[in-house]
């Protein structure tokens, strides 16, 4: 019986920006699946702070040495670009109860639009339960620290934008 | 780059009796992890219908033919037991928000005691989001059809406890 | 065009005993259907503190001038009993989350059991959100007053039971 | 003992677009009242996707061959409508736990602005309950199948709309 | 021991405008904390029925005779407001689920930000768990009656704006 | 302007055993009040781990150098112990959304029986979110590690209680 081939798992997400509570379920997919794709959703819909291009650069430079994280953006369907990287498996992480309903009725019209891809939901250290992108801009806009919320490289960036020192 | 080594993942559980459901999520688990081991809990205070020993053969009649599957009883720290057979993924299945609640606190639990050991959740198919083996159980005594909601060989082994027709 | 028969809505539950809640179901639910079966579960396995006939007499009394209220005992399964009486709706109150999730276990199936009984659920005044039989009993057992959540006759039994003067 | 007058029962929405879900729901209840009125919400504020009339459109072809349900739209206080088309309950479907809160603040409310007008809920079947106008018009617009989820009418309209085949 | 300084807590809102279910809040508040701040939060980004100045009068009037109650208006990050005012607690309402999940994010993140400052949670009457500042403008809006759910400055300067009689 | 007289609040519960989480809505409870009292109920009817003396001996033990904490046991309404000890303050823990439900239906019969006491709800710190004292006999008794889930006084008497070692 030989194993199966390497599994490549999806965390779709928007990452504007990227925060230590998204590093966490990356960590723990990684315990759990062979390689994991950080698939940015290119939504032209909404006004991002952070361009697709900076998202995608912040999020390489963060895993710039850890050879089984990859990045990638992408728009459209989440189960067909899946099904042309051939990943099977998508990962979620659940904070909270408002979480659950959202995430639950993505997955089952994902399911429906493609049953042969599997959601699978997984819970981030609960130091990081109250954590999200939005509240980590409000936070930082209102002058607050958000060391300890987000990789250092999004610390450096959301300050350039702000034109306002990093905390160091 | 080699792949990992064969995923084991344990499904724990009581399975008093076994359910629609909980296969589901098994046929899930396969596509997902290489191996599965379903875990029936021994918990000397409670009084399951059917006997650990019950549970098991029913079990592994039911997934006679799947080789990727193993049935073990355990009793004591779910992570011990894990550990102990190399699992690194403790896979449940989430229905609705009260089950939400319990894994949570169990899985935040579980990694207290042994961080090295990852739960992800999985969602059943929506015609099993009201299924549980306390409703099949209540069902089956009120004299109401099961048929469609347990594997065939638990309708049977009910029948047989309560001297009565399965369905057929 | 005639209209369809008399409509008949069953609202089972234990009853143990009625409330002013359940009180306000009723009247909301005879502003909607033609006449209400009030149907105590019998079960066994629970310990009440009233006999299923002290159960039937406290609510007869209680509607004894509301010629649309009848009032049965029934065991076994509610859509069996519910088609045995003709009745096509089953009345069921949501205060809370909690109540919502067994509920909507419990309809699911019960739909399934007999697609042709329909469940609908109706919220009761604010004032009795946190209102139920159990609570009730806890209160009147720790002395406290119960004036104003159940009905004269239920406050003048539980004294009864109490060895204890009603509050009038 | 004469029965009631025919039942009119109110199911009050947006319907931007109808789903397989609301017809659900409408279908469960004309087996508990005798007449439907679909109530399309005029709200000046919103940007629909199909227009006032488009829906009112679509909604009389998918009923042409159902007596029993009238479609209207209004404007103003559901409960000032619902008083002025002799309309003694408002129905609406309860999927989840989001649903649940959001509902029961309307319906309080209501009851409040008038007493005598009672809200009910039901449930759809359980294969609709992650559907909703919103999350249809983001699959298609995404190229996703939304066969078996909405009527005929209404995927050949969007279809149209945006200038693509319906799946056929 | 003598006893701690007068106690000081912070009500923030946006309060626009002022309900009920606030002035409840605030007097039960009054039972536990000698003072109150009502801090109205500046916020840019929305645009607001009342303005700030207006909030600030209504409220002022509304507490024109209770000297326990201050109003200011604020911005920027709410612990640094306390801080600067010595306020050591920050009463919020608590009417649902939905503002449960919500004002936890909220005050843990506060208290990261300051640990210092602690939350608490009071409940409303249940008579104004369904109220909130959005569906009394909205009901106003639609000609519906607010009395009873906002004081009656409230209902004078909303019919104000809308050149419409208060109802008297 | 005088300060109110020094206040003090009610921690009730059956802290069988006492967690770290109950001690840190403690030292919450005491950066608000004055004092706290912490009231262990009696209840006949469970069968608790730790006798009625035993968890008052712990309590004391645990808080011997904090002259803010008193401990007392009661039994009957809590409203009537809170009045007669004059407390105007009860502080519940809320961890989650089952407790959020209960913790309301209990505060809002509470306010029903004595308007006059206030329920008041702190949030624990995130670390212990998913402690209770039943998951952390379950644990014990499974021969899992509870250091740093329970004071010290608990880990050692728990240990006395199964002939087991502390660890240490």
């Amino acid at each position: 019986m030989t194993s199966k081939a390497r599994s490549l798992a999806l965390f779709p997400g928007s990452f504007d920006p990227i925060t230590n509570g998204h590093l966490d379920i990356i960590a723990r997919s990684l315990s759990v699946f062979d390689e994991l794709m950080v698939a940015i959703l290119v939504n032209p819909e909404k006004r991002p702070l952070f361009s697709v291009e900076e998202r995608l650069g912040i999020i390489q430079e963060a895993f710039a040495s850890e050879k089984r994280v990859r990045v990638e953006t992408f728009s459209g369907l989440l189960v067909e670009y899946a099904a042309r990287v051939e990943a099977s498996v998508i990962v979620r992480g659940l904070r909270a109860i408002s979480d659950f309903e959202y995430e639950f009725q993505m997955a089952l019209m994902n399911r429906r639009l493609n049953p042969s891809i599997e959601t699978v939901f997984m819970m981030p250290a609960e130091k990081y339960s109250y954590l999200s992108s939005r509240l980590v801009k409000e936070v930082f806009e209102l002058g607050g620290s958000i060391t300890g919320l987000v990789p250092d490289v999004v610390e450096r960036r959301l300050a350039e934008k702000h034109g306002r020192k990093a905390a160091s």
